[in-house]
């Protein structure tokens, strides 16, 4: 899980970043690595590589902040360098995201383990070569691993690992700090995992389209109105058990079993890509989203997976947990250790305003101020003691009357902090005045609130247990 | 799209639905129809038919309401029937979905056919059959058509219909009203469009399994951290389209073209289901999702495909957009057709707790009452002519000042109406009262909100235009 400042699961020293090669997927690297507090060099000989990775850059900034309920470290340094030598030059992770051909990377191979740490480790985007295809001829074969993330790379947790075990399972601790999620592949095969399933849809996809069944738009149709909503959140064997019922997977399995005989498929064989196949696909699509420029389309789909993935967190399921987990470390800065004193304000959230809070006025909708509020509640009940383990107890605060006052607008990508003072602890009686305040200061809106402790299982109110009671004592 | 009463698109009449197979696939057809206020005559021969179906029907109760941000109609009454003839007698869609056995699916039409209304559809769930093949024998064939949903059907919009096309035209709009997607394929081939891209996926996934390079949670994972997300939102083809960048799709496809001559499949042939294959599946599958049962897991996935079909409707997308306008048409109950006058309250929502709205109390969490009102008021300010198209001329009201006293707990699954007075309407000045009240009666929350009428180009307050000051000045 990253950390807020420079301490870091692979010890005290912070770790440097390199990318060669600032495509879409280099890019989305660079992002990845800055956003979480990291720095980075990369290297590109493309002339407008600065363009393009800026245009990344700010496509992460507006949406990747959304996903977490506290802000973001402090964004690293990006450096662009005129050689491989100078990237690499003391990098701990090199990032390797140039085209895929495999001579030009061995090439680059050998200029960057001529310069760079032995023990850095060299991590291929490639989606489908094999580790000891990459390592052929190369000094250090070991250091050259695979890991393949997914486009948006800012956003999308997977990585796929390939390669030494000693080096994958350093390479995933890295990539968990940065908040992603590793997958270290057992056996190294081509294309990995991802990219056969993607493999095994596009030609079933091509043929479709080749024979005149189906067009880009209605196979699209065919995915995001049906089963790729279930696999955003559960995979295709969890979805079939589901579908078994309680007869269980091995019954699913035999039932469906006969189909694999049916010639449900054309994928023993490969549509040719003539010019007329290219055509058709290519005015299909344009037809199906010619109406969005890539750059808006690249912004619906990050505001759209930031919405999901952030419902996922409601649940904390799959992608969503992985977000949780990343929370709790970055609450570090605002978890109440501080002395809570009556009356005296401490910072109980420090966060930025996703897209999805944005309604039609072009900023945060009201009810959202309420919701920055009531996190920011539970952020200070946690440290007086009233956390998820007094919860299950089976006790708690609920609120019993709360008062906004509306004092500036929000925007989406807009940082805030809320101050939170204890301003009225009497028993079963607990008032809080809550401040949020924008980066430059400026005070957004304040909120008194009102709670009462309850007891769960009544679900009437009682006087808080001893650790909480003692702990308002205190604060007279 | 659904009517709230009799009317309907297909005319004045109710339709009648008729469901033959019980199963999860005919279950969450059952609870379709009856959600969206239809009644359903249901035949199944097995001994627990009505226990099965009314599983799926608690699982869909508890679900589908949270989809929308108004009620549903009142729930259709549900039959069960003794025979076919008995099931189908004025049926106007008779949904088959009984086991992919072309010979007991033909036999079922026969009776079907000898008993149901001429122009009745006959709608078959299968997932691997053409019309044609349905069709023989039959004595009407056109009436037999494809019209194959995606589990949960309660959930997922996509249906794909193939067959005759005017049948499946009138079948198309039938499945709109019930707020779901059809999908019309042009050509009929074995299991349609989906099946045969899930048919691909999952071949690659047995061998991927067979030859021990994953396991079903790793594949699971691989899809669910990464292009599964996407997915959910655009299909392949817009994804692909976005990776293309400015260079375009034709420029994507020839970049992307020389890996389908790569040796990255092994589709061209299907791994024998040996015992041993089967086991090893089944045990993953149990080492993965064992912990859950499988009601759990149906749980967890329809609060997931909620939580995130509630987040595309933010950015009014694929299937948000789907629930956007299914919302428009509900909504008609609550819209402010009505005289609105001053500290008159009449109700301006009604709808029900979705479960992603509950926190760790057990309730709904404070900032989803502020959540409510806020929608509240928009039906308000668009009932008196303060709607999207006033907005978009730049004039918008902006609140300044909210308090919400919290009076009772609102659970996952509670309906809920607000009712909403004018108290004071001076210049910009706007003040409204608002009342949430459940199913019971019970007043769960007041709300007071003071607005104020702004520009939304100087982002600063001033008087309403006139059709606004007129409407305000009518109601004094």
């Amino acid at each position: 899980m990253p950390s807020n400042a420079a301490s870091h699961s692979s010890g005290n020293k912070k770790l440097h970043f390199a990318v060669i090669g600032g495509g879409v997927i280099g890019g989305g690297w660079v992002a990845r690595f800055l956003l979480m507090g990291y720095d980075v060099s990369v290297f590109d000989t493309a002339p407008d590589a600065r363009r393009k990775i800026n245009e990344v850059l700010e496509n992460a900034r507006r949406s990747m902040p959304g996903l977490y309920e506290h802000v973001l470290p402090k964004e690293g340094r990006l450096v662009f360098c005129p050689s491989i030598a100078e990237a690499v030059r003391g990098a701990d992770w090199i990032s390797e995201s140039i085209p895929e051909r495999l001579d030009i990377k061995q090439l680059a191979y050998a200029e960057i383990q001529a310069h760079c740490p032995e023990n850095a480790i060299i991590a291929s985007s490639t989606s489908g070569f094999k580790p000891s295809e990459l390592q052929k001829n190369a000094s250090t074969p070991k250091q050259i691993i695979v890991a393949h993330p997914f486009n948006p790379v800012y956003l999308l947790p997977l990585v796929e690992l390939v390669g030494d075990a000693q080096k994958t399972e350093h390479a995933a601790n890295i990539l968990s700090d940065l908040g992603m999620y590793p997958l270290i592949v057992r056996k190294e095969i081509d294309a990995h995992i991802a990219d056969r399933l993607l493999e095994a849809v596009w030609r079933e996809g091509l043929w479709l389209i080749n024979d005149g069944v189906a067009t880009t738009r209605e196979i699209d149709d065919a995915i995001r109105y049906g089963f790729g909503l279930r696999w955003a959140q559960m995979g295709m064997f969890e979805t079939y058990r589901i579908a078994g019922g309680e007869a269980g997977m091995a019954h699913f399995i035999q039932q469906f079993g006969p189909a694999l005989e049916w010639p449900w498929t054309k994928l023993m064989d490969v549509p040719a890509l003539t010019d007329e196949l290219v055509d058709k696909i290519a005015s299909q699509s344009d037809q199906q989203s010619g109406q969005y420029s890539i750059r808006a389309l690249e912004r619906i789909r990050d505001d759209n997976l930031v919405g999901m993935m952030r419902a996922l967190k409601v649940k904390d399921w799959g992608a969503g947990n992985l977000l949780n987990q990343v929370d709790q470390t970055l609450s570090a800065e605002t978890d109440p250790e501080y002395p809570i004193n009556m009356g005296v304000p401490c910072c109980t959230t420090r966060r930025v305003v996703p897209s999805s809070w944005v309604d039609y006025n072009g900023h945060m909708n009201d009810s959202h101020y309420g919701e920055v509020f009531s996190k920011a509640s539970d952020v200070l009940l946690a440290g007086m003691g009233a956390d998820q383990d007094y919860v299950s107890q089976g006790y708690s605060y609920f609120t019993v009357d709360l008062h906004i006052s509306y004092l500036a607008e929000c925007l989406a990508g807009d940082e805030l902090a809320v101050f939170t003072a204890i301003t009225l602890a009497e028993g079963k009686k607990l008032k809080l005045a809550h401040e949020m305040k924008n980066a430059e200061g400026e005070i957004c809106a304040t909120c008194s609130q009102f709670l009462l402790h309850v007891d769960l299982n009544t679900r009437k109110s009682c006087p808080p247990r001893p650790p909480i009671a003692a702990a308002l004592a205190r604060l007279q």
